[in-house]
């Protein structure tokens, strides 16, 4: 049974794809991350967890407040420092990490290998939306978040597989 | 000795001036905090020790981005539905306490009980902050950056008082 | 419709009557901490979300960690210095609170100001805990756990009320 | 000016060398995560760092924590189901990683990302710790906790490096 989206959710989908992430695009990520432990996982599952993971209304909020950030920077509308900071991506800032925690958290701390892993390799999409910077494109927490909403969906997979052996 | 103030630093205590705190007043909560516990504690410690939490930078950039928000819901610059959800203070967001958490967490998880306390009591500049939302300011962010940078500073204080009865 | 109860979550529940914490006495926290914001709030609907939330894996591992070391302490059997400071509830021990915000976190970041609110005032159940220090007993880690499940309750309850008015 | 060493500081090093892990082997980690950012680091000042993130009390108290764990588990002294999870380092325990985080987020939540990217790589030490599972040996929280250290090491070093790079 389909339940209804809220307005916040579709919100959030919303901002994801005008700023070209595509569900699928992060499923992708998560059946990556979740292939070598559990058999017959598929697409399907793995996008049908992404978008549990987006009810979340924790989640939705920090896909909305990190990507309007994003997007102010690249109008240039933030003060100065905080434009530079965000435009820069840089590395020491640490908020767009706290918001990707707040959105791993919502699976359990299990999540955080799996968000930091991604964060450090960038792989597919999330290498995508990081050389956007070389443009005037600014991702600093889109990649962040990217990473995190499929961490916290290969978590929830994982709360769904009780058989899954210790070396998950 | 004193340290010299970084660009960074200098402007998330101009971006609290500018919003009407000031350091003193994060103080007194530390006071009010600290003064069951510690004898002979002086307003001038709890000044210092806040002046000492403003010298992280994960908390300038909490404060930077906080503030950056309340400003940008004040003036009606952000989208549908955060701009919604920033002016209201809805109770559900969840964002604020999330970066209110970055900043508490920079002395360690002690500081967790002040802010839950102070952001539910609500005594003092917490309060004033607060009750702007019947006018036209956007405090949202900043009434949990103030209770956090309190609790961070009374945590700072503990740290440094290693006889601390089991009570504290 | 009941699920069924996992074994973990029969150990959870066991050890916490063990050390005579009834799931009614959780609730009550709930009660008092949603009768003002909640018209028509019940005593059953806070048990039910009390359950509700030790229904999650990472409340019950806390649980059973938590108790745990509480009851090693209690029994001497820890290395010292861990022994000493567990049985005293050293104020900057702080692995206590960690465990409580993996508690927290289930239902986002909005249960931190409940925690941080139950966790200094030590109402009722919590006090009780508390006091136990003055006996043989070490509930280190059981009070903070309590106060926990019980901010986690009530952001539970705070979810599914999405007419709560911004000053929840 | 060398500091004195608590109390405190001295029995997380203990616990440390007595489950075979040297502080050396943990400053290998951090070296191998900075190398690609800054040039001329040396295994010298990677080791200075580490014993920095020792000295905090919540790094002191989690390795004191984590480490009794898994010792316990090993000498089969544990409550089932607790002692069953631990031995089998299951994956969705997750308490371990809650511990892990307390360690990583004294220097700030960019640390996140090395501790996900060595908790999920198993480089080096954390690798033979991870494997002392098919032994009689428990390492199920020590393995976090050797990578949460060189993480937080990691951040603190690239802290003190203003002109890093918006790559890092």
């Amino acid at each position: 049974m389909e339940q209804p989206t809220s307005t916040l959710e579709e919100a959030a989908m919303k901002r994801l794809l005008e700023r070209d992430v595509t569900l699928e695009e992060i499923a992708e990520l998560v059946f990556d991350l979740q292939a070598p432990y559990i058999e017959n996982i598929t697409m399907d599952r793995c996008l049908e967890n992404v978008k549990q993971v987006l009810r979340k209304r924790e989640v939705q909020n920090a896909v909305l407040t990190g990507i309007e950030l994003d997007i102010l920077a690249e109008e240039g509308k933030l003060s100065s420092p905080l434009q530079e900071i965000i435009t820069n991506d840089e590395g020491l800032f640490g908020i767009d990490e706290v918001l990707a925690l707040a959105i791993v958290n919502v699976y359990g701390s299990i999540g955080l290998t799996n968000f930091g892993y991604l964060d450090k390799l960038k792989p597919k999409v999330i290498n995508r939306l990081d050389s956007g910077k070389d443009s005037s494109e600014v991702n600093t927490f889109l990649d962040d978040i990217v990473g995190a909403i499929a961490a916290a969906a290969a978590s929830r997979i994982a709360h769904s597989e009780p058989k899954l052996d210790s070396n998950y």
